[in-house]
């Protein structure tokens, strides 16, 4: 056995094993020691070592997206804890869990200029509960409270509204393990628990309120034309596809599914209702609103992106009803919702079918026929317009269409899930998402597909931009065989990195339109290509520029089975043009349409 | 003249650049649109844009390192002004003014789930003094605070404890200006103010307080031999090299000047005094210790970070009267001070000097003689070695030993910086160091030496280990030309990393001798070259292994004008080998002269 200190450290480390956690994050440092020795010295615990402390939180969300266990980040005194605070704050903003093991230094040594040592007290603020380890004391209160807060630090970061929690563990020297001194008799861990989150197919309808039911049934059976918006919700969220599909049969509704809904690429065909992945296009012919005249909506998940939605929703001529679901939170920027009902997803969705199945009978949907034919017509203009030029909306679109079933896709902030959700067809493959659509931060998607990559054992593949990945070019350090003590993957991850030469986005903002600003503010272009990120990190690498090469590029990559970089170089304004393109295409397709509608 | 709302940011600006402010560092975003565009506009504020929030933060700090006035950081909403986090920490802790002016969204879009939007509200706690400035509201009254607001943080920056002081305002939609808009009335903005810190050789002895110059005066007065140690202080905080070399003369001390003192490359030789740069060396034989007996240290600037030093202060048998100097904080971990002396350096130095010299006489100090031999004998001890052996330690100091008079270091964190002071020799070069001796931390160093750079038009050297510079390989972007509206540096910047293929620091810490602990997470082997590194962000680029190819490669860096960067690859152990062969040599060679001392 080893010194007070160091079994108490590994007290801890065991205690949060017991209590769920299954990978810790390790940057290294020195006064971490005992924590670092104590998480080398606990089985069932797989370690992963990231030197860049933002990294490796982002990395640690990206495991938790797709384990629903909160990973364990560790890092040492000083500002190191510092570097987590944006992965720390989509913690809370996107619900995922995550423990954040401080080390730091005695009491005694804060606030008297001693190295790397700050004040660590609260040090997330709002965005973290904090929990105040102190130095070691091996008694058996101390001890017994020790297992408390490592129990309950995985408990509260996996109930609504989950997030971060932070514990502060201090040391003192000697930091590292006398393994000659007596041993300190420990109280056992914790009883062993199945923390693990209930998967979203597991849904209790005894869980949601009757009265949030009925609003919702009277507003279904009081509407015309239905809407079910999927937001953003994670793989631990969202209602199952059967289920979805389930209700939206029962109810007739139209489904408008984003890609970081889990439902897109998820959702069965066919049915009694309809599947509309060109809503955004679709919302945004005034005519064809009319015609089609949504006048209720149920939103799942996170606040959508479609701007054509959002003034639909927002129009007050129109007077669409709209109602939220959510777990926690109050995900209505727009302050439009009628309803807000506190369920999760799959709860609710199951009581309404429970409801719905009991009393029998449909109403009767006579804009649904009106929305398959606006749906088709419009999938047919996409489709034909991503065969002709190559740009950055066809090479998202092909990337997607080229996803292994069943495997996994992240995807970065700004235009790249934009355009899948304009451009890529629903379908179900059987494709999870992952997403940083919390806070929407731009950093860390590299470090969070690596991290989602290191718990599965299907392929993962990463959509981003150039910037996006610029910003995050330090956590290809993860990509590195020698970053973990744990057995390599067998199955391939793909970074497709769409360059066009800065944040294109801005060139769609109407700052764009501004005469005299200097936009390159907005834009940052740059001019680089990226194959010596590749060649730093030791990862594959393909340069390419148009269909063929990219179809090929993928081709090889999902072959494979390491990491590799896939840069598809796209003109500075394709996506521009597309929308532009599609646009035009459609305001000539969709008049004679709406005129078929309205007979 | 433009919407309120854009007079409004306009007027910030003004406000903030009329206080003093000259250089704005903005990374890119949609809700910071009106302060970008109210940033191009404004005359006389140097534009600097980077996409990486942490890395544009350092930058800011390398510059108000330099420039002694605080930069400006300008970022969007969301998690972006979390990237800031510890660049906001190093701020406080080592003194550096800074800005952050965060956009955010309007009070009706937080807590509600908007895209990029999160409370900001205090969000770097008790590092940052917070302003909210609110939506804009263009009455005189909402005017005249903002003004206030604007000169109020850039002094509050600049005040002692200094650091960082944040400011939220909250945009509305439309974003961009409408040039045809009304004017608003606008109040003059802030008189011009000559806020640029006092240069260091302007003491004040004024402001020092009596009972502290005579506490002082009585403690060397009481002393045989006292110490002047000169820990971390910026180029702004230090006293000029003259007053010290006074001082060390009229006391008869022994200086021992840390290189991030700004003193060790800039002390004049010779007087009665000893400047004494191989003291980590000398203070670890006891020894000679005792034949030197230094008996009273005065300390100026961070706590030193020599283990040897602090083991002579902590000795109780020797009872060392320790003093120190400090304008604010309490710099002292080892809680030995007999006196806080609550001034700047260079007052106190001033105030004492103006006494001794009225006074006149000096006191003698039998065992200077002693400290002198032990010095010389050190220094060319440490001299043969590194004309033997090529390792980190020869190399740290051949790049020391070829900066250009009068040009700028900056030294990264972990063992450069020690191996500067264990090893380059001290000399009176003008050579001023830029370090992030607050925290300490290892992020930011490649950003905060690029930032020194813009701000001065001589070269800029960085030495840093190879761990460092992979944590911050993304402020490379820092060195693209197209990053800044401004002209482009005459002046080269050369960075030199010495890859010792990992955080060699943890081999000389005492976990390195623990049996069965898996070093490598600590240590982080990655076997990677940099050169990929270099070729995309287009910088220069050379490898070198020997004495001759180092000398070659930084020649012809300082010949050019670009970044270069120059990679030293050396062998893993070579600073732990040279530490030892160093010690061993000493080991022999000191006792002769301690008996010459003592005789």
């Amino acid at each position: 056995m080893a010194d007070p200190q160091s079994q108490w450290a590994l007290y801890l480390l065991e205690s949060l094993v017991a209590a769920g956690v299954r990978d810790a994050v390790i940057s290294p440092g020195s006064r971490s020691t005992p924590l670092v020795w104590a998480a080398s010295q606990t089985r069932e615990l797989r370690l992963h070592a990231i030197i860049d402390e933002r990294s490796a939180a982002f990395y640690a969300l990206g495991q938790a997206r797709v384990s629903g266990r909160p990973s364990l980040l560790i890092c040492t005194s000083g500002t190191a804890a510092s570097n987590y605070f944006p992965a720390v704050i989509e913690a809370r903003e996107s619900g995922v869990p995550l423990i954040v093991l401080s080390a730091d230094r005695p009491f005694e040594l804060i606030h008297c200029g001693a190295h790397q040592t700050i004040d660590q007290t609260r040090l997330f603020g709002a965005y973290a509960p904090y929990h105040e380890l102190g130095t070691p004391v091996p008694d058996r209160d101390a001890l017994l409270g020790l297992r408390r807060s490592a129990w309950q630090a995985v408990l509260t970061s996996m109930e609504a509204p989950r997030g971060a929690v932070h514990l502060n563990f201090r040391a003192k020297k000697p930091l590292e393990p006398r393994l000659d001194d007596p041993s300190v008799a420990l109280p056992s861990p914790p009883a062993r628990a199945a923390l693990q989150r209930t998967a979203p197919d597991n849904a209790a309808p005894e869980r949601v309120r009757s009265a949030d039911v009925e609003a919702l049934i009277a507003a279904l059976d009081a509407s015309e034309s239905p809407l079910l918006i999927c937001g953003a919700e994670s793989i631990h969220d969202s209602a199952s596809p059967e289920l979805v599909a389930r209700f939206a049969d029962l109810t007739g509704s139209v489904v408008c599914p984003e890609s970081v809904s889990q439902l897109r690429f998820r959702l069965p065909s066919g049915g009694g209702g309809v599947v509309c992945d060109t809503y955004d296009w679709l919302l945004g012919n005034p005519a064809l609103v009319s015609a089609l005249a949504p006048d209720f909506a149920l939103q799942l998940g996170g606040t959508p992106v479609s701007a054509a939605l959002e003034r639909v929703i927002q129009d007050p001529g129109r007077g669409l009803r709209y109602a939220i679901a959510a777990e926690s939170g109050w995900p209505d920027p727009l302050h439009k919702s009628a309803e807000l009902l506190r369920a999760r997803s799959g709860d609710l969705l199951q009581a309404a079918v429970h409801v719905l199945e009991r009393r029998g009978g449909r109403t009767a949907r006579p804009r649904l026929e009106g929305w398959r034919r606006a749906q088709a017509a419009a999938r047919a203009a996409i489709d034909r317009h991503l065969l002709g030029a190559f740009g950055e909306p066809a090479a998202v679109a092909a990337v997607v269409n080229a996803l292994p079933s069943g495997s996994l896709l992240a995807l970065g902030n700004s235009l790249p899930p934009r355009l899948v959700d304009r451009y890529a067809p629903a379908a179900a493959r059987g494709i999870s998402v992952v997403c940083q659509r919390g806070a929407s931060g731009i950093e860390g998607t590299i470090a969070g597909a690596l991290g989602a990559a290191s718990q599965t054992d299907v392929p993962v593949s990463l959509i981003l931009g150039d910037i996006s990945f610029l910003h995050d070019i330090g956590s290809l350090w993860a990509a590195l065989p020698s970053r973990t003590q744990t057995e390599q993957r067998a199955c391939p991850v793909v970074l497709i990195v769409i360059n066009n030469d800065g944040g294109r986005i801005f060139e769609q903002l109407p700052i764009a339109r501004q005469p005299g600003v200097p936009l390159a503010l907005w834009t940052t272009p740059h001019q680089l290509r990226l194959r010596g990120a590749a060649e730093l990190f030791g990862i594959g690498y393909a340069e390419v520029a148009d269909r063929g090469g990219l179809d090929r590029a993928l081709g090889a990559a999902y072959a494979g089975t390491g990491v590799t970089l896939v840069e598809v170089v796209v003109d500075t304004d394709s996506a521009l043009m597309s929308q532009r393109a599609v646009s035009a295409e459609l305001d000539s397709l969709l008049p004679p349409l709406v005129e078929r509608v309205e007979a």
